[in-house]
């Protein structure tokens, strides 16, 4: 195997360590998040740093520099509050990868890029119409990560849609289903498709599939 | 499309929102974090919430319950400050997934899964063997999310080990050629495969394909 130690990660030239960095921890959630300016601006651009928080309240977090090319979505959530969360599928990865062009700030990512604007019970933020899971959510709290100097930003789920056929009846959301996609690294497009989905694991007993029935 | 609002989300069966909320947002990376306490336990877990949080420095962060089943993990990390982030791959979802049983401190999970431990250039915590990605990391910090009572713990990436044959001559590694997966919600293990990979966007040009070499 390949070995690479931190002094050698310092030395790298900047967009082969930018690659290999954000590549090597594995696959990273593909979503646009959508916002209104005060002053009426629509915005939408990819972020591929949404994680998951907690479902009790139910939380979601993402990393942004403050001054990058996200500036526009950051500045329009600490204005209103409000920000859309919204499954990159595969047949609009293309648009997506647009998103992070840097635009002015009056110029609409989506007149540029084919996405379309959709408003959904009177949420401030535009949902994007392509998607096919879309989230609605409140900017709660952020965190100054002094160590690089980059903000997790903490936010409320407020609404939640989809469409109904991807649901199974314990909750889950089957993602291949929607054709959601994942990021490999900075600029990779990744379709998932399900190998197994496996119950509460339990010691010193076989890991059991629910799709086995003969295992059960 | 299916809508459900926050008070909806409040009143959920605890599981069905477990597995909605940990759905919604997208796909997680799928890791195996590796420990070894004090007294020389090895331990390891699985983990669906490492992000990358920056290439310069390289730091990864991740987000854990401190009194939940990864509590060892947690408080090894703490005594030693050494942890290793290990790639799931297709061929062991199974043994990742039994990780995730509570077994009592002084039993590891390497015994239990069949993973086992390997131990590369002195550095304090196990690497899995099974893993064709790994990585040796340091605690930097932690922050504590007051909103749900977790923890953000960032950590420096200090060794990469990986196949040669995954890394593109940019620095970039392809996941799909090294089988790693992405997970589903709490239970699901998926495996992507690559759909295309673009050039960095430029305002008011097509994107344009890594690939099709005619368009570039």
């Amino acid at each position: 195997m390949k070995h690479i130690e931190a002094s050698e990660i310092e030395k790298m030239e900047k967009i082969f360590r930018l690659n290999l960095i954000n590549s090597c921890t594995g696959y990273k959630s593909a979503n646009l998040i959508a916002t209104k300016s005060k002053s009426g601006n629509p915005n939408v651009a990819v972020f591929s740093s949404i994680t998951h928080m907690g479902s009790d309240p139910a939380m979601l977090g993402f990393v942004t520099r403050p001054l990058n090319v996200s500036r526009n979505t950051y500045q329009n959530i600490r204005d209103t509050s409000y920000f859309t969360v919204n499954h990159i599928h595969e047949k609009m990865i293309e648009q997506a990868h647009h998103t992070a062009a840097k635009y002015d700030e009056e110029i609409s990512e989506f007149h540029k890029t084919g996405l379309n604007e959709e408003y959904l019970d009177d949420f401030h933020a535009p949902y994007v119409k392509q998607s096919e899971v879309k989230l609605g959510c409140k900017y709660l709290n952020e965190y100054h990560i002094k160590e690089n100097d980059t903000l997790l930003v903490v936010a409320a789920i407020e609404h939640i849609y989809f469409d109904e056929g991807i649901q199974m009846p314990d909750g889950w959301l089957r993602l291949d289903d929607a054709g959601t996609v994942a990021i490999n690294g900075l600029d990779g497009y990744s379709l998932p498709s399900l190998l197994d989905r496996f119950h509460y694991a339990r010691p010193n007993q076989e890991v059991r599939s629910f799709f086995s029935k003969e295992k059960n």
